[in-house]
C-alpha cells in the first residue's frame, strides 16, 4: 500500500485534525471523536444541520461545515458509521432551540446509528429530525443497503436544506428542502480503478487492465456490471441514460454534478463534463448550475459520478445562496 | 492506460470545452486554440493578466481565470509550452490600455515562447512584460530548466499580483508584486505513483512498491534523489527542512500550500497538513493561511507539494482580497 500516512489506526484522528487546523477560523474539532463543529454558530433561533458517515469521502462531510451549509459533521473511521454516541456529542454541540436536523445517506449503519442517536437527543429534549439520502439509482439493493444507496446528491441537501436554516427557516420548513432535494435527485457512477482502505493495506476489489465497474458505491463496493472500458463518452452515456430513465427532467432546469472519486484528474472529468453538457442540450435539458471536482470521494479510487437535481425556483434561490465551507463556496445574490 | 478519456488527440481540446461549459457566465474559449479568457473583463484601466503553460495541471492554469485573478490562461499540449502565436492570441483577447503581465513559470520552452510573445505584442504596441516563477528549491537545474523550476507557488502570483490588478494597479506596480511574490515563496513536492500522459500511453517514470521520488517535479521529471517511502511526516520533514532552509521564514507570517498532484486523496493532504502546523508553530513560524487541494497537478500523480510564501501585510491583503474563479474562490473584505 502506497499512501501519505503515518499509523494506519491515526488516519482518521489527524486527518481530521489537519483539516481543523487549515481552517481554524471557520472549524473545530471536538476533542471526543472525529467531529467537525462549525466556529462561529449563528443565533439559536437557526436550525442546526448535522451529518457524516464513514470517513474515506473527503471533503464529505466535513468539508462542507460552515455558514450555509452544515453546523457538524460526525465521520467515523473509514466506511464505518459512527456511533450513536459520536452522533449524539455532534447534535450537542450545535443544537439550538430550532431543532436538529440530520442528514444521513442511506446505507444500513448509518440508517440506524443517526435513527439511535436522534431517539437519544429527543429523550433528552432536543427537537432532532432525519431525512434519509437515496439518490443512487445503479442498484434498487446493495451489500450495505436496503434500498437506493445514498451518494454524491447528498451535497445538495446539505446545499439547500443548509441555506433554507441559514435563511430562518423552521425545522419543519428545512426537513421539507431537504426532502424536496431527495425527491429530485439521482446519481450514478462508474470506476475504472479500485480505492484501498488504509486498515486493509490492499484494493477492495480487482479490476483487469481493461475493466470498468459500472453503477460502483462509494465504497468501492460493486455495481450493476463490469464490462469492457468504454470512452469517457460512451461510460457517461450509460450513467445519464439510466438517470434520465429515472425521472422526468425534460423541460426542467437542473443542477450538474460530474463528482471525482479521489484519483481521477480534473482533465477528465472535465471531458466528462463536456459531454455530458452537449446531451443535455440535446435533450432539452437546460444545465442551471454545473458543479465539476472532488465533492463525495472514495479514498483513492479513481471514478467519477453524475448528479442532477431538478430545480423549481426555490432550490435555484438555496443552490446560489451564500455558503462558506473549505469545499462549497457561493459568493450569494 | 486506464483514463476516462475519448481520443487521445482530443483530449486538450475536449477538457478546455468541458471546463468552459461547466462555468459559462464566467469563462469563454476561444476559437483559436485550448485558451480561456475571463467573459466580463473589467475596464480598459486594469493591467491584464495572462499566464500558462503545458496542460495536464489542471484546474491550473484555466481554473484561476476570473475576477481577482488570470484574465487569460494559454494551454499547450498535455506538459508542453503553447506556441508564441497561442500566447499571442491570448494577449489580444484580454489586453488592455493598461498593459499586460505574462506569469511564466520557469521551463525552457515556457520561457521562450512567451517572450516571443511579448516581443510580438509590444511590436503591435501593446504594452507588455513578464515575470518568471522559480519557487522549487529541489534542483537547481532540470531536464526542462536552467536555474529553478516554476511549479505550485506560481498560485500565489496569480492571486497576489491579479488582486494588485484588480484594484486598480499600474502595470509596474503589479509586476512588482508578481516579483515580491516570486522572491518570498518555496516550494517543494515528494511522489509516490507517477503520472500518465495520454498521448504517451505509459507512465512516465517506474517506482518500486516500497519507493518514492523526493524533489519530483511537475511534470514527473526525476527530483534530487528516490528513497524508501517514508511516513507522511518524514515525507513532508525532508520537504519542509529544504524550503526553510532556502529563505528566512523565522517571525513572519506565511501562506502555506499543501498542493496534491492530482491522485493523492484530500485524506493524505489534510495528514501532511496536520503535522506541517505543527513543525511550523514549532519553529515560531505563524501559519496565516492555508491552502489544502489540488492547485498545480501533475494528471494523475499520487504525491503532493508544500509551497511557503512569506507575507508581509501587502502580501496578506492581496491575498484576502475578492477572487471569483472556478478553483479559488476568496470573499475579499
Amino acid at each position: 500500500m502506497k499512501k501519505f500516512i503515518n499509523k494506519v489506526e491515526d488516519v482518521e484522528e489527524e486527518m481530521t485534525e489537519g483539516l481543523a487546523k487549515a481552517y481554524p477560523d471557520q472549524l473545530e474539532k471536538l476533542d471526543y471523536g472525529t467531529i467537525i463543529c462549525r466556529k462561529n454558530k449563528k443565533a439559536n433561533d437557526k436550525v442546526a444541520l448535522v451529518s457524516g458517515g464513514g470517513s474515506g469521502h473527503e471533503p464529505a462531510h466535513a468539508g462542507f461545515v460552515g455558514e450555509g451549509m452544515l453546523d457538524a459533521a460526525v465521520a467515523g473511521t473509514v466506511y464505518t458509521s459512527p456511533t450513536p454516541d459520536a452522533i449524539l456529542e455532534g447534535i450537542h454541540a450545535v443544537k439550538t432551540d430550532a431543532g436538529v436536523l440530520l442528514v444521513v445517506k442511506n446505507y444500513t449503519g448509518d440508517v440506524m446509528n443517526f435513527e439511535l442517536a436522534e431517539e437519544m437527543a429527543n429523550d433528552e429534549g432536543i427537537k432532532t429530525v432525519h431525512v434519509v439520502s437515496n439518490d443512487d439509482v445503479a442498484v434498487e439493493n446493495s451489500s450495505f443497503t436496503v434500498g437506493r444507496r445514498g451518494v454524491a446528491g447528498t451535497l445538495f441537501i446539505h446545499k439547500c436544506a443548509g441555506a433554507k436554516a441559514e435563511a430562518g427557516g423552521t425545522l419543519e420548513e428545512v426537513q421539507a428542502v431537504a426532502q424536496k432535494v431527495i425527491d429530485n435527485v439521482r446519481s450514478m457512477g462508474a470506476a475504472i480503478k479500485p480505492c484501498t482502505v488504509p486498515a486493509a493495506g490492499k484494493p477492495g476489489f480487482e479490476l483487469a487492465e481493461d475493466e470498468m465497474e459500472v453503477g460502483i458505491g462509494i465504497h468501492g463496493e460493486p455495481g450493476v456490471h463490469r464490462e469492457k472500458i468504454k470512452t469517457a463518452n460512451e461510460t457517461a452515456d450509460i450513467l445519464l441514460d439510466k438517470i434520465l430513465a429515472d425521472i422526468d427532467y425534460t423541460g426542467h432546469e437542473v443542477a450538474l454534478m460530474v463528482n471525482g472519486s479521489g484519483a481521477t484528474p480534473l482533465m477528465e472529468l472535465y471531458i466528462i463534463n463536456n459531454h455530458v453538457q452537449d446531451v443535455l442540450k440535446s435533450k432539452g435539458i437546460k444545465v442551471y448550475r454545473t458543479f465539476v471536482g472532488n465533492y463525495m470521494t472514495s479514498i483513492d479510487m479513481a471514478g467519477f459520478s453524475l448528479s442532477l437535481l431538478r430545480l423549481d425556483d426555490e432550490l435555484k434561490t438555496l443552490l446560489d445562496a451564500k455558503a462558506d465551507t473549505p469545499a462549497w463556496k457561493e459568493f450569494g445574490c
